[in-house]
């Protein structure tokens, strides 16, 4: 599978089951939520601001999309859990892949990010992300085309501590 | 990281937080539950009974060790969440990082089982033990060397369904 193919197979409504682990006091934290990953055209406005925030040559882009979430939480009804972000994948010359994914603001902070992913010969996608005060790791795979997986660590920027690891299961929607 | 390494950092005893998605009614299960893993000597009656089981030279095994975990679940106080089985691991000889991993019971049914197991370049411990009704997939993998992220999803056997998604997150606890 190579990163066009995963992204294709991404697109579509899915609905989320997250459950997030706080490490340090045993917390569990349970989400519910509906994603919709869209293709976008290269040619949008958003996908070309994403290019130009980081003066990326529009060229080397390769599938961008926009992911938008819309949950609730078991834990803290106040917590605004909507949002979007559009992603950029650049891939690497050399090593296809691999690459850069630029995003209009990141997961764990809001602001832009650029992540490092790969995917290997399993279908898995690694993403890693620094911010300035932690860093995300994330592994997304398939089980079946319409179920996804996602693991999500957030580390201490020194990358010694873990602080929060979450799952999500993503069954595609087959009512959109 | 080779199986003999991912064996010896598991040893230990490890607090864990599990959550499971019963994905067809978007369910969340929580279980917490302590689990200890040791090593056993290749001599011990033990092993040497469950490759007597399968007919496995017991010179050709690695790194044989005991899991025993007692756990409490959020969703049914009546469910027996203790036990404990001795694994087996027999690596492949011409493909070293693939092999065969014998239980004297398998998690998804209490019956011996056979998986079949792989570790990748990423250490990411990938095991798939196929049961009369159900196939189960894990795959295991260290964060830290004191953060073990485990993701299981049980399958019909036919490989179509997935009926049940979950995920632990494993820290070693210091004070055994």
């Amino acid at each position: 599978m190579d990163l066009k193919e995963f992204v294709q197979q991404s697109i579509g409504r899915w609905r989320s089951q997250r459950s997030a682990h706080h490490l340090a006091f045993a917390h569990f934290e349970e989400v519910r939520s509906t994603i919709d990953i869209i293709a976008l055209d290269p040619q949008d406005p958003g996908v070309l601001e994403v290019c130009g925030l980081y003066q990326i040559d529009p060229a080397s882009m390769e599938s961008p999309f926009k992911m938008t979430w819309e949950g609730e939480s078991d834990w803290d009804d106040e917590e605004d859990l909507s949002g979007s972000c559009i992603l950029v994948p650049i891939p690497d010359p050399n090593y296809p892949q691999k690459g850069k994914l630029l995003r209009d603001r990141g997961y764990a902070e809001t602001i832009p990010a650029i992540g490092q992913y790969s995917l290997n010969e399993e279908g898995i996608f690694t993403l890693i992300t620094e911010y300035d005060r932690a860093a995300a790791e994330e592994r997304i795979w398939f089980a079946t085309p319409n179920l996804r997986f996602r693991v999500s660590q957030i580390k201490t920027r020194d990358g010694q501590g873990v602080t929060t690891a979450s799952f999500s299961s993503e069954i595609r929607s087959l009512s959109s």
